[in-house]
């Protein structure tokens, strides 16, 4: 494909995106596919020859698109948004024209010093610890996923916990809500003791019950290494004592892990930052703009207080070739703050977020989302066939029906066959409920109307 | 930015592009920056209001491209290619329009199935074990790097060798020849023993000095857990000897991985696949399409011989839930084999890159980069100021100049300070080399010839 033959396809593919965005309600959200159904659709093996790009065209729709999900629906109610935004789409597209490698300073001097920007100007967005600044002692840096970001930090904290004992004798510690993961990672790692600590009647992790698993542990001769806190777990955005839990830690010499993956992209509004209070104290901390930012995945924001155990555990320089580079202090080798050395120029992403948008936009989007899971959240708590089962302290609804667990799933399963909804069902304690996500870019009151007047004539009388 | 606006700025950017490809050539491939020049052009913090895309691509002009490394011009011949084509920007926009994630079958289906065919078409291609296909034992996945694959590998490899030692008594070899994502992974995975065993003649892995290392370990209470063989190793391309190292694997029960990130691709032409005898051995492998394969990084190709202990290893699901999963065999959750949850739709660059350019085409490229490279080599053979140190197996090609250490550098140097071309050297037992890397797309003998008018103009009469 010649340059002149992308400048044509390349206009069709972005006219195809374009058609996308404004026809994407009409599709329902779940494709109605059964496995094996697209892969008996290709071919057994590649082509020999080259095919027209008209025919790949031609395939996106009929083989591609009845096979997808429709994440960029304005009725996604389902997990948490991974949301899409056409300035977004534009960075990434830039990106993967110029075809930068970003391990070192010198293999992209643009890829590493955008980031290095994008990463500070975050911390200012969401009120960030100042020292997590690249021009302090800490710093930011573009992982694939939250996943990726925690299991990182929990590799640093076994580096720093081997001093005192063996791996098969370390600690990691999260609340029975928190992420998957946390515990993913912490396998991963090569912990060999998890513990999920009980919570509240809000699920928030409860100090106490740290403190007394910690207790436990010590006296059976183990040593605690990291625990993991989140700002909004993943059943009810519930919000774990951060400062509270920093005290435990430091008595302890933990690392303090946060997982703010959804939540974080909230407290670009000052009235949510009350729930990150302490964050100052902790060791390391991850929010996802590809999740509720406007910017396409791949871009899990991940931060340390300290940049130098995390340099440490994953450099492959010698320490002399580590102490010259740290001596210039003005840029980093963004190779040695991940798993992989290869890396994309993802800063591109936000930027062209940030200034296509612009800050006040991101808030008052953050702010209707919240908005309209409260006034669904009141709809609920108004209505006896209906229970809410956590508060509501950013946009994800949790409710269930009185009348039990198959009143439950019957009631998803008739907001999910009206095609125009989704949602994700979960149990908590035992008990089926039903998630609601407001999140998506384009979801406006009238979807969430739609998906009450669901709910409303589905939930029948009790 | 509306669906309609999208359509003018994106045209805009795919023109960008185009224009890019056009006229890559003309830049000096290192652009003349010093750490902190492009930061320093950006604001101190994001906007708060919105600012035209028009200010934004200025901005890419006049801060994004003075700060771009070129690697994708034809006098690239530094490190490894990481080479982008036209396809595959369009199937990497493609995904990023629709915005999936394939974390489970249900949450995407059209990117789980398009990943495992396009696995399967691969292990074809390449002449890869056909027990390795989704319809096998195995199975292939898509990971962001070969650092990413490596370190899934020895996690896996830990984990089974777990039941035999505890993590800090297992042992993990490669030759010292592998490149430092072996080592790295293996450090995050915890390993605490790594053992870089010696090299022959052609910077093959000795077999008798693996087996050495294992006996003096075994020895002294240690477990052999994994070896990592290369089938072309970073500083010269060697091949280890994959079916001898097997045999040792076999009779320890150590897991056997293959990085065969670069040179993977020249399997697509059966001449080079006597490199790879014995693969059907091994229990994990990995090649980068990203590298030389026309495919946009990120695409590391990972592929396991048997998929049971990867997803025992990975899954958050419990065992019950797992089995039931695996009943029906039809499909993958991709989450479970590998860190990260969410995933992107990145199979679309691979299925447009073979479509559009058909495997002949890609069969052509390879055997054209390799003969430049030999023609080099034999150049380089031919003038007594000049030393092979290697031989040339694939397209890289690694030299010295007699005089030594410092002849070496300002040869580097001269060849860098061109600006059309740009090598990358490294160091072999303590001697200083030059590594010239044969493989950017449009790399064509009159490159090759403007690099050695540069070398035999600068290397001077000894």
């Amino acid at each position: 494909m010649s340059p002149e033959e992308f400048r044509i396809h390349g206009h069709a593919v972005v006219d195809r995106i374009a058609a996308y965005m404004e026809q994407v309600e009409s599709y329902p959200i779940m494709p109605a596919v059964e496995p094996g159904d697209i892969r008996r659709k290709l071919p057994a093996a590649a082509p020999e020859a080259p095919e027209p790009f008209d025919a790949i065209l031609r395939d996106v729709d009929e083989i591609v698109m009845p096979g997808v999900t429709h994440w960029q629906s304005p009725g996604w109610f389902a997990f948490f948004p991974a949301n899409v935004s056409p300035p977004a789409i534009l960075g990434d597209l830039l990106s993967s024209g110029l075809g930068q490698q970003g391990m070192l300073w010198s293999t992209s001097p643009a890829c590493t010093e955008i980031e290095m920007v994008m990463m500070d100007w975050l911390i200012d967005l969401l009120g960030l610890p100042e020292g997590w600044k690249t021009t302090g002692p800490g710093g930011g840096v573009i992982q694939m996923s939250a996943s990726d970001s925690t299991h990182i930090a929990l590799v640093v904290a076994r580096r720093l916990a081997a001093r005192r004992a063996p791996v098969g004798e370390l600690v990691v510690y999260t609340s029975n809500q928190a992420h998957s993961s946390i515990e993913k990672g912490a396998a991963i790692a090569g912990y060999e003791h998890i513990r999920l600590v009980g919570v509240d009647g809000a699920f928030a992790m409860r100090p106490d019950a740290l403190a007394a698993a910690i207790e436990r542990d010590l006296a059976n001769g183990l040593t605690p290494a990291a625990v993991c806190t989140s700002v909004g777990t993943t059943g009810t955005t519930a919000v774990d004592p951060i400062r509270m839990i920093s005290g435990i830690a430091a008595a302890h010499g933990m690392w303090h892990h946060v997982d703010a993956a959804y939540a974080g992209t909230a407290m670009i509004c000052p009235e949510f930052r009350h729930h990150q209070d302490g964050l100052e104290l902790v060791d390391s901390y991850v929010v996802n703009p590809h999740k509720w930012m406007l910017t396409n995945f791949d871009f899990s924001a991940f931060y340390v207080a300290d940049r130098r155990p995390l340099v440490d555990a994953l450099s492959i320089l010698p320490p002399y070739l580590r102490e010259q580079a740290a001596a210039s202090e003005q840029v980093f080798d963004y190779r040695d703050w991940h798993v992989s050395m290869g890396r994309r120029f993802r800063s591109l992403k936000l930027w062209f977020v940030l200034r296509s948008y612009g800050a006040e936009a991101i808030r008052a989007l953050v702010r209707n989302h919240v908005r309209l899971a409260r006034e669904l959240a009141d709809r609920i708590r108004g209505d006896d066939r209906l229970e809410l089962l956590a508060p509501v302290p950013f946009a994800l609804v949790a409710f269930r029906h009185v009348a039990g667990e198959d009143a439950t799933d019957r009631l998803a399963a008739a907001i999910n066959a009206t095609g125009h909804s989704y949602v994700t069902s979960s149990e908590l304690d035992g008990t089926r409920f039903i998630r609601v996500s407001v999140g998506q870019t384009n979801t406006a009151a009238a979807h969430v109307e739609r998906l009450w007047s669901t709910i409303d004539a589905a939930a029948k009388p009790t």
